[in-house]
């Protein structure tokens, strides 16, 4: 990304071949932000699988050649659009980790032990049926995308890479839900939870979703295992 | 399907033309399985969205019209490939239930009752083990194929009844696993099971597999949490 705020102090003498310089960059980063967005757009509606400079040049309504003079290589466009979609996703797992933190603290006493783990358990089932329930219409575009780079049999190594990562950070989030409940067992925890919520979401967007309820009742009767040990 | 089986009897005098008529139909099978066998693979190399008349035509080395003139319409012809799917799948489901039977003769006293929880839990452990680490080289075809129906967002009506359908069957599979711990939750717990498996599979075919160690963990300490309620 070329960032404009290193050329907010120049002198004034320089300003209007400045000017012209972040009008150009401000033109580029516009162009490059079509190209992704295009790309995520052809992902969502046709797959990984479908992707060309040719149509992914057509669906941004840019020339041919621009793809390439952007971002290179094609491995490179990927990537670029990959990182656009994190980008994305940030306020969804921001929110989702506020609102564990919130239940938290309705659930702990006054040393910050969870004393409340029914309520917690229920609360974190309230939790995930309210995110099934609305998140999954306005979150569609983005399991569907999400779940094309998961499932992606032959992603460039550097990108495969970078979606270990990202699933590595998903078992982060999913570890924080648990370790109130976890004493020994928080990678395997984690792991469970995020491997039930993300099957949950992809089912939700796919060809055999489960109900909202179903759905809730598997993540709460989870947590409830999880506490037993 | 086209049964021959009904035409062994048939008197000599009318030998001749029946067995033109069988080789006609035997002719009519060939073609049908090579196209739904290029339909399948081309689902697995490159996804259902990219499926047209003309490319699994092109794939099955076929003429162009003979794809309507078996199936006349793509989705009729698309349901038949997800049957062939089943039909294939046949074996490895047999397999993992003739497994879990023989691993219940085992661990149960003379009345049938399970008194070998542990040793059952760690069978399943040693079971799916064993299941990640071989038979998903085998089946990574298979499993590509699978996570594009289930995670299909527009498939016809009637094929994704089915895969609902299929779904509903390998939930009773993973209840079958199940019921020797689960004693009031069995729907809520196959469902559970049913989740971590195949996003265990689905991952070991995509961009981001579990190790296997912790594709175990993770279905042993899902049981052991069953059975503590």
């Amino acid at each position: 990304m070329v960032s404009s705020s290193g050329t907010q102090h120049k002198t004034s003498a320089s300003g209007g071949r400045q000017s012209t310089v972040n009008k150009k960059a401000e033109k580029r980063e516009i162009a490059k932000r079509k190209i992704l967005n295009a790309t995520l757009n052809l992902i969502a509606d046709e797959g990984l699988s479908s992707l060309s400079h040719r149509n992914i040049a057509k669906a941004a309504g840019v020339q041919l050649a621009m793809t390439t003079y952007y971002f290179q290589t094609f491995d490179n466009l990927l990537l670029s659009a990959f990182h656009l979609f994190l980008e994305n996703l940030q306020p969804v797992l921001a929110e989702l980790g506020e609102n564990q933190k919130t239940l938290m603290r309705e659930c702990v006493n006054r040393d910050g032990v969870l004393v409340e783990k029914e309520a917690y358990i229920t609360g974190i089932g309230d939790l995930f049926e309210a995110y099934f329930d609305s998140a999954l219409e306005s979150r569609r575009r983005q399991l569907t995308i999400e779940s094309q780079f998961m499932f992606a049999q032959f992603l460039p190594d550097v990108l495969a890479r970078e979606v270990q990562q990202y699933t590595a950070t998903l078992k982060k989030v999913a570890e924080q839900f648990c370790a109130p409940l976890s004493n020994h067992h928080l990678k395997t925890d984690g792991a469970l939870l995020l491997a039930v919520v993300q099957y949950l979401e992809f089912s939700a967007v796919g060809s055999a979703p489960s109900d909202r309820r179903e759905g809730r009742e598997m993540v709460e009767r989870l947590l409830r295992g999880f506490l037993r040990s």
